[in-house]
């Protein structure tokens, strides 16, 4: 085993997990800290971090591992850093923490449930294999015990693959069987437009993260028909189109909210999801990259499945504040959805070699 | 959507599932009969589902279903049914549940929760893709709900794919970072001898699953080194081969429980996994296919990862019994492992065309 602490300055200019290809497998992991940690408490448990993200994330075993086995199988994994604002208070910087992170409004439809709530630190791993996810997990829960007490952890999937007859591009379906994150920018430019915070300043380059874990009554919407699903949607089962395009157009043509039939009627209802989503302008754009999760029954007996909405974007006052309003004023989908956890984090930019993830935004 | 039901013969001789490819993901699902299910209510049931199966399975969606883009994405599902001794009461045909299934003897390292316990009816659902999984999950159980109540699912996840420089056929790591499934007969002809039950009688083809569910404390594991891991389970960490044979090595090759050092010591530690774990006889071997679990922290806050130990045989009582009586004596591993859920079931074979499974052993 390596004897000595290695910076590796493996996340470059932006963490990973955010614009890179999504992968199979997301562990969203809750942590708040201790009460009376300070700000070196935090500055030695982030830098610990970095460094076991660093080896975990190429492969190598974590400082303190007595083998390199498991490390080894660790098949792509990313880790993401997000900072609640427990955190910033903890580091003595609370002034630094975001507008968009401070304070999340309350929204109509919301049923939240504080299990899943707000914590002050994020660790999102990412990985094709669950098994090397897992195993990088608990060495990461491992070094942060000291200072951290877990709150939650929510797993999710996507599919990866593809249908036969498929676009290689084709958005993977949500546990409603619908394409989800066809809206999201795909040019390289924009995506970096929408997900990166601007400079100067020390959040230039990296993003805020919402996360809502969004509970569907699947059993209900499987009673729906399809016509009246792509009307919910405004977009259709099969391939994702819009309801303003014919059939079989590309799922990543824009959404055209004021087309009409020739009678006269609005396309795409006013009360669909792709018509209340879509960004009224370009500070409403988010990077959108779900997950879905599909639980229990848990020790209540209660079963629990949905989705994990996970959107990045520059600034979450100007981006999902808004359109959650409108979703929550007139979403045809909220018949079937219920949003149960939420929390919200700076994601700081990727750490400088030599330096840990965060250290220029909380020194 | 069809109209009618079609009894498709998917199941051939066996059930798949069992000897088919192993998948990334598993759901068993256990489900107890309401009180007063009788043997027409479950043939009923037993005939839905079946027809479910079918369909799912070949990516059409089940009878009932509105849109089809859910189940078309289904890739490469396999769903398996498996019988509790309650269900053959309810058919009238309590003798007909075989010997093996009918108790397990209480073991003394178990620690069982009845929350994971026996039930009357087992589902598993194995695919690569999580979403079409949740899919038909969802989809049976509703088919089942009238005379079913869901009882708990535990799902599973396994390695799929290979670390570079790993043979093709190297079994994938579990959750303690050892290959596992490495004394599985590979040989086509003598899987079948082990997993399928001889003939005659309606159980010919079938076959006896045994499900445990292992917590591991992984956390403690971690703290031991390469040299005392590969002492309790008697073989290397790296590559899988026994220590009774050099490095490097084919995890394949058997474990010689009797070869001695130079001084005479065996190799091979007599409380190891490997040596306890080998069978004696024939009769005693089991086709092992386990995944890994990690699960929680749950409402109650705990934290419950390890193994969901899935062994096939002819006859519980001939092999997994003898077996797990002397792992439960002193198994080095059991310092480590805490079997918290065991339910067992008599696996019918498939069904014949027009049929549905079961229909000859419980009719």
């Amino acid at each position: 085993m390596s004897a000595t602490p290695v910076m590796v300055p493996f996340y470059g200019e932006h963490q990973a997990g955010i614009t890179t290809r999504q992968k199979a497998h997301v562990s969203f992991v809750g942590l708040d800290l201790l009460p009376g940690t300070d700000s070196r408490d935090l500055a030695g448990v982030l830098a610990m971090l970095t460094d076991d993200a660093a080896r975990l994330c190429s492969g190598r075993p974590p400082l303190g591992a007595l083998e390199a086995s498991s490390a080894a199988a660790v098949a792509g994994l990313t880790v993401t850093f997000g900072f609640g604002p427990g955190l910033f208070a903890a580091a003595g910087v609370a002034q630094r923490c975001p507008e968009g992170v401070r304070s999340l409004p309350a929204f109509a439809t919301d049923r939240l449930d504080r299990r899943w709530g707000q914590t002050d630190l994020l660790l999102q791993l990412c990985s094709d294999d669950p098994t090397g996810l897992a195993y990088a997990q608990r060495r990461l829960l491992r070094d942060a015990a000291h200072v951290c007490e877990l709150r939650w952890v929510q797993r999710g999937f996507a599919t990866t693959g593809h249908e036969p007859g498929e676009p290689d591009d084709a958005s993977p379906r949500n546990l409603l069987g619908m394409r989800d994150g066809s809206a999201n920018e795909r040019d390289p430019a924009q995506v970096a437009s929408v997900a990166w915070c601007a400079g100067p300043g020390p959040m230039a380059g990296g993003t805020q993260l919402v996360l809502r874990r969004i509970r569907l009554d699947l059993e209900r919407w499987d009673d729906v028909d399809t016509a009246a699903k792509e009307m919910a949607f405004g977009r259709r089962v099969a391939d994702g189109s819009p309801l303003s395009s014919p059939a079989g157009t590309s799922e990543f043509t824009v959404v055209d909210r004021t087309a009409s039939d020739d009678q006269g009627f609005t396309v795409v209802p006013p009360n669909s999801h792709a018509a209340r989503a879509q960004a009224r302008s370009g500070s409403e754009r988010m990077l959108r990259r779900g997950y879905n999760y599909d639980d229990g029954p848990g020790a209540d007996g209660q079963r629990d499945a949905g989705q994990l909405f996970a959107a990045y974007q520059a600034d979450i006052g100007a981006a999902f504040v808004p359109v959650q309003r409108r979703l929550a004023q007139a979403d045809a989908l909220n018949t079937w959805s219920t949003h149960v956890g939420s929390a919200v984090y700076a994601v700081p930019p990727g750490a400088a070699p030599g330096e840990w993830v965060g250290q220029a935004l909380l020194t």
